[in-house]
């Protein structure tokens, strides 16, 4: 059966690039579908059209309307198929509708040099056991935002004031993350993790979704088996849209992913 | 005639959202042209295909070969048109090759809500006259990088170690940056001004041009007139690429555009 993560992005291959996915409700958050959830569809298509290639690198997903729980269709494209890397494009369709188009470079990572001369360090975190876990979100919270079933989600008391009313309005958030199942994280699950905290809005007292325009993921390592820990900040909240950067650690403290997204401000 | 820049991002539109460009010699940097410019010149045929909505506010380009000075098409599509902002795809092409494929997201920055609430704090940079031009740069330099001459730009005396071999190794470049003929900064234009600087990795002592897999650009305001400060910073080196930050901030003191791009480390 293998783990639920890996029931929900599956996809089944239609020839001529295309894909058939069903989105589960189960990622379901306010009036749509969680958009990590559906960039994990994508990366999965990406990764079945392009088997010599099979891991992303970058990955830009540009969010063009709501999805809804239901079947969907991936239609991807090879720009170019370089030696060490392939540009790709995606598009994912509910019936005439866009939901996601998306570009891509995808290589395989287990190929890069093996130099790690990463300059950014390993926020400080208080450990799993002395961390808020998601469940403890009042049931309204945790009916609105089904996504939050689909794994354990443990966050740094620190940033979890806005919760009670409190935010500290330093513009962060920080959690430690496990999919359902102990599925372990690799390259594409990565894709998800960049966007499966609540906005770090919150954490500034603005409550509510903020529909993402645009995310650009980079993967850049293969994950350590473990938990995992995700990090959100936002330094420029203005005219009415805000950036937020993810940064993903590995159990073995190594930053395998960033992300940056331009994202509209709840109103 | 108006100025230079604007004469070498100009586009003819060839109907059914196609558009001719004439790569300008004077962009050449190394063994291709300019990021920044060609970033420049699809987002001019993307302005041109999205009239009610004619900024960019986010851009990403992935560039899949390198482009030489000469003729060039601009294919472009709307993907949505949505009431506040167009969602368009572009393609640069030279003949039959790929350069740059792209998705944006086009809007009207003037009517935006006109909060600012942006923590990240103008970093310190000493005044104009006390910076380092890079018309001071060796002779041999300028002709890799004839893009040198298309502006000027006045480097931050502390990171300027590694042009006489003392990089600071912190991993950030600083600039103060004006087109030629004082062409005012536009939205537009700041898609070009995300990737002009050296790149960050000369900080680190890694000599050579870094190729950009991909690039995201988002535009937060329209520049004010005047001198722009740009900066570099890097935070993840590792695997044979690193991530580069760039920030733009006008001569108001507004952070108007951001962009992280994914690059090679030099061979």
């Amino acid at each position: 059966m293998g783990a639920e993560y890996d029931q929900h992005v599956a996809v089944t291959d239609l020839g001529n690039g295309g894909f058939a996915a069903e989105l589960d409700e189960g990622w379901v958050v306010g009036g749509g579908v969680n958009g990590g959830y559906l960039l994990g569809v994508v990366g999965t298509a990406l990764r079945a059209a392009s088997p010599a290639k099979p891991d992303p690198l970058a990955v830009s997903a540009y969010y063009v309307s709501a999805a809804v729980p239901g079947p969907a269709t991936v239609s991807t494209r090879v720009v170019r198929e370089g030696r060490g890397s392939a540009t790709l494009a995606a598009e994912l369709r509910q019936g005439e509708q866009v939901r996601v188009t998306a570009l891509a470079t995808y290589g395989d990572l287990a190929g890069l040099p093996d130099d790690v001369r990463t300059t950014a360090t390993r926020p400080p975190i208080p450990p799993l056991e002395e961390c808020v876990p998601g469940s403890a979100a009042p049931e309204e919270v945790r009916k609105v935002a089904r996504m939050m079933a689909r794994f354990d989600m443990r966050f740094d008391p620190a940033c979890v004031g806005w919760t009670v009313g409190a935010p500290s309005r330093r513009g962060e958030l920080q959690a430690w993350f496990r999919l359902n199942d102990e599925r372990e994280p690799d390259p594409v699950a990565l894709l998800t993790v960049l966007d499966v905290l609540p906005p770090v809005t919150m954490d500034l007292g603005l409550m509510g979704w903020a529909p993402t325009l645009e995310l650009t993921a980079h993967v850049r390592g293969a994950p350590a088996p473990g938990w995992l820990q995700v990090r959100h900040v936002t330094r420029n909240v203005a005219g009415g849209m805000f950036e937020e950067d993810c940064e993903v650690w590995d159990s073995a403290g190594r930053l395998v992913a960033q992300s940056r997204q331009l994202a509209m401000l709840p109103r």
